[in-house]
């Protein structure tokens, strides 16, 4: 057990792809490291320490930004497959040779691109709030998700009480306690992502949305054991495409959470690892 | 604790409604009793004993015969909305006032028909392999189970291991354990159930899937706390009745297991009880 925490791990930098990745790690050394990938206009600072910590306390966790996002350098990419291509070049630089990996969102994106391209890297995955190549609005973006992007915030955390939760009472105040959370860490800091980066991340979500044919018949590649968690209404990717994703990766379980959006990782955080955890050690 | 367990549990009495009703008891008294509901054709020796058992170590457990159906007397109403009011009469016999509810298959439905009709009676519920009124395919039957349940089967179980089982090997080898497990109890077992029941319960069925509009809105007056639990590949209710029922009740949570079928619980009993025990207690 190291002594850091998703407070106090200090941020740090490996060079891979001619990239400087920043990342932390924290946790239980020695266990399978288990990889957080970040949603859209995320760092490593809007992760949810109740999340983290709550993994860190049986395993290795190690969060990051990718090319081009916040204190890492380089570009974003045009698309997820190249994104998958340096988280790729990022963990093995690390020295690893078996992760787990969880993305939420976009992050979901990258983990399964990782694991296409580098199966014998990936143990086990978890998908949360995130959706197919071709998913239900995913090649355009909701209307929801336009308005709640396209909106201006009194103050900037307003934007995730929005895009995470939903707008029951229960779920704001669960949203508000999220926030206070991911504001604790008060040194070292990610800078918030650039318009660039944004705008990169945006046309990459573009081109994994568009209309394919046979679109879903990619997932049967994704062999590892798979979670895929939600929440009831999540108006950033929509649900269904969480159902979509269980009903078409050929070993995957399904979790969807009640009176929750995009954030449902964040709404339910000790219910979501102990979840999770049961599905990446069943043994324990 | 009683020494009783689900083969060891003798089948006990207790008339209401007129109806003379069938039951085992077993687990640890002074718990809120967890009261099971059983699938089309079904007895109380149609149940997994590793999952009774399994509620049993924390719960106090209720497995009964409802009205016309194998132990018991009296005969199966045309409509769930009766065979709701009959467990309910059943339940208040027993002198109990508060329950968790756990329905598989046409159980769910007589567990959703408990929920509305005696709210109060109702803490938490337990949805397996169901769906709701006017679900898809649930007027007429799919043509997986028709022609399931029409074939003849040299030995009677495996007709069950293709109600509740996936063709997979895997799903295989998990029923040909089920069947095992489901014939250890080897006295004083419940008679097969007549045609003449098995044909009013489809009876029943037909008027329950029967296409009506605004079919789910009554969902919503479902407010308990609900967990609901499918395989990925249900062929006799099709696994989206689930998603539907999450969608629709205002406080679900969803678990979805892979390469499985009706008989999720069966396949996966340990995990399906370890989820469901989760669910029921939430801060044990």
């Amino acid at each position: 057990m190291s002594a850091a925490t998703h407070q106090t791990a200090p941020t740090r930098y490996i060079e891979a792809n001619g990239i400087r990745f920043a990342y932390r790690r924290f946790g239980v050394s020695g266990t399978v490291p288990l990889v957080f990938n970040m949603h859209f206009m995320g760092t490593m600072d809007h992760w949810d320490p109740a999340v983290t910590d709550g993994f860190a306390k049986d395993r290795d966790v190690i969060l990051f930004d990718n090319a081009g996002v916040s204190s890492s350098s380089g570009e974003v990419p045009e698309t997820f497959a190249q994104m998958g291509a340096n988280a790729i070049a990022f963990i093995e630089a690390l020295g690893l040779r078996r992760v787990d990996v969880l993305g939420f969102s976009i992050g979901g994106l990258v983990a399964q691109e990782i694991t296409l391209q580098a199966p014998d890297l990936v143990r086990r995955l978890v998908l949360v709030g995130t959706g197919p190549r071709s998913g239900e609005s995913m090649d355009t973006g909701t209307p929801e998700g336009k308005e709640i992007f396209g909106a201006t915030y009194a103050n900037p955390d307003d934007l995730w009480l929005r895009v995470h939760f939903t707008p029951s009472q229960r779920s704001q105040a669960a949203g508000r306690e999220f926030v206070k959370r991911s504001r604790l860490r008060s040194k070292d800091r990610d800078p918030e992502v650039s318009q660039k980066s944004a705008l990169a991340q945006r046309a990459a979500i573009g081109r994994w949305g568009a209309k394919r044919d046979r679109a879903w018949d990619y997932l049967k590649d994704i062999k590892q054991p798979t979670l895929v968690v939600n929440g009831s209404d999540d108006v950033i990717i929509y649900t269904i495409n969480s159902y979509i994703l269980q009903q078409h990766l050929p070993n995957a379980q399904l979790i969807i959470y009640p009176d929750s959006a995009h954030g449902s990782l964040f709404q339910y955080p000790e219910l979501f690892v102990r979840h999770a955890a049961m599905f990446l050690d069943p043994a324990a």
